[in-house]
């Protein structure tokens, strides 16, 4: 079996990124912003090299706790953020916040992760903070974003938070490669039933209502809206059932409380086998997305379906062709 | 373009096959049955029969208007099509009632489409009932009943009911080959939430409170919540606003009203070319589709992946491979 020969490409490593994946090893900031560089490269030897990278430090990952942390714009994520980042710091753990956000290759740049919007933790030592790579699908981000977080895990930090908006897919995705993925809602019932429609119920691990001390009815209803949904709609898992705590991000008010849910996570799913398998299980899936978005880009240039695509395309709209007899047609093409 | 002579290999026809598909285009019962077993049969030889059958009755499909009906077991699914189906022949007009239900392959026969649940209806010379096919995935299963649809169009039937059950993905699947679906309710709150959850309201043309004799109080909550949900939920159209009506199948009334939405249904989309641009992106995504899980079969079967896919996998599951060196591994399998 080749493939455990696998490891040995490492030895490929040129003296320099040899160095690079040192100074990851070693918890440099500085190696861990180059090696993020080098893998959100779209330049075919970059890819290369990041490969050789990412296979040399991949025994030294995955000792992170995964948490992805979605809401609306004004939902206050990155005051949470750096809240809960500052509390982490002093509790002494290390933390990297990633941002997932299509939507920052139309606009130009990231609206997420700005280091700015994070004052205070973007100036501790023991914080990385990285904008969400501003090029690319919705898949190719999260590509980048899943491998970026291997590199933090094997830089030392403890925590890897990513941070998404909430909007379109890019919620599913991220909850598709993270151990425990929270929705963070404002007190405003018509949120509710939005959050519904793009079943984000049925993934979210936790539901945090923040600037609960604005209003305290509203949020007394939103987390009853919240407990009655979860517990209607979401598959239900024998070892947790996702809570409904409201705090204050900007008075840093049930940080705490949202910690401490974390770590019940951790230890209702860790002994049963569940974490692990959850982890596998997103690992194999994002595999096989990749697999099937590769095999319709071969098909898309494979000469003679480039040639007949458009015509079978006309043809299927205009009712000529039955959808099957176009397919069949097409995928012989492959064969021949 | 070799795509224009495709018509030609009708010629291929067999006599026997030719007087099939004369049949069928004369509206003969017998016909018309004969060819949707053709077209279920999983033989080879069956199959290319039946594609050339199909490519023959094609230019006389298209003609009907294709309704989808779901609703969860008890919702009275039979007794509505049967009072719909009576009433529409009274009306001049002949009904084909074709099932989806990947269940059956389970049961070892449908629980759709059971003739004797059809009494009245199934005496008639203006109807026509089949059961779903007792084979295959869910893909399967709508392949075929997509394709029976087009045949009873050929047949000259008027009206194309597919009835579907509420549960998995059966739903969206049959949404994705009709041209209006509608929801069949019980005035049961409950209920509505479950619709929510599945996203079915946002794929709803049409939502029908059955049983609404039973309890008219519960009727209208049930009425207000839907066009709630509908109005919160649902992508807006500018051409269709989906009507929650309530009728009672058993005692027959709100039918005709039933229809009228269906005929206000086509006159709103036909003149502003969304009828038609509905049909043709359902047999477009039907084809990629097709294609997409052709193409998955055709990687699982290539020699070299087969033989390295279950290493890979193992090695993805225990972190030492990420999943897209995996991907881009066994891809790379299939260009050698």
């Amino acid at each position: 079996m080749k493939l455990d020969e696998a490891p040995v490409r490492a030895n490929l490593l040129s003296a320099a990124d040899q160095s690079l994946v040192d100074g990851v090893l070693a918890g440099q900031r500085r190696s861990l912003a180059k090696a993020i560089t080098l893998i959100e490269s779209t330049r075919g030897d970059h890819q290369q090299r990041a490969q050789l990278v990412l296979n040399a430090l991949l025994p030294s990952t995955g000792k992170a706790i995964r948490i992805g942390i979605s809401g609306v714009p004004g939902a206050g994520k990155s005051t949470f953020i750096e809240a809960l980042g500052v509390w982490l710091i002093e509790q002494g753990k290390k933390l990297a916040v990633l941002a997932v956000d299509p939507s920052s290759s139309v606009s130009g740049g990231s609206i997420l992760g700005d280091k700015t919007r994070m004052e205070l933790l973007s100036q501790r030592e023991e914080a990385f903070i990285r904008p969400s790579p501003s090029s690319g699908s919705l898949g190719g981000v999260a590509e980048k974003s899943r491998e970026a977080m291997l590199l933090c895990e094997a830089a030392g930090y403890d925590v890897i938070i990513i941070e998404t908006v909430g909007v379109g897919q890019s919620e599913t995705t991220v909850a598709g490669m993270v151990d425990m993925f929270c929705l963070l809602q404002l007190p405003n019932a018509g949120d509710d039933l939005q959050a519904i429609k793009k079943g984000i119920v049925e993934i979210a691990d936790m539901v945090v209502i923040n600037k609960a001390d604005i209003d305290k009815q509203a949020t007394a209803v939103v987390r009853a809206q919240w407990r009655n949904a979860l517990h209607m709609l979401r598959p239900a898992s024998p070892n947790w059932s996702p809570p409904v705590i409201a705090l204050s991000a900007l008075h840093k008010q049930g940080i705490v409380e949202f910690w401490a849910e974390v770590e019940k996570y951790q230890a209702a799913l860790k002994p049963t086998g569940e974490f692990a398998a959850k982890r596998q299980h997103q690992a194999l899936s994002w595999m096989w997305q990749l697999i099937d978005s590769g095999l319709r880009q071969h098909f898309r240039h494979h000469p003679r379906v480039q040639e007949n695509l458009p015509a079978y395309t006309r043809s299927v709209e205009a009712g000529h062709t039955t959808p099957a007899a176009a397919a069949y047609a097409l995928l012989d093409y492959l064969k021949h």
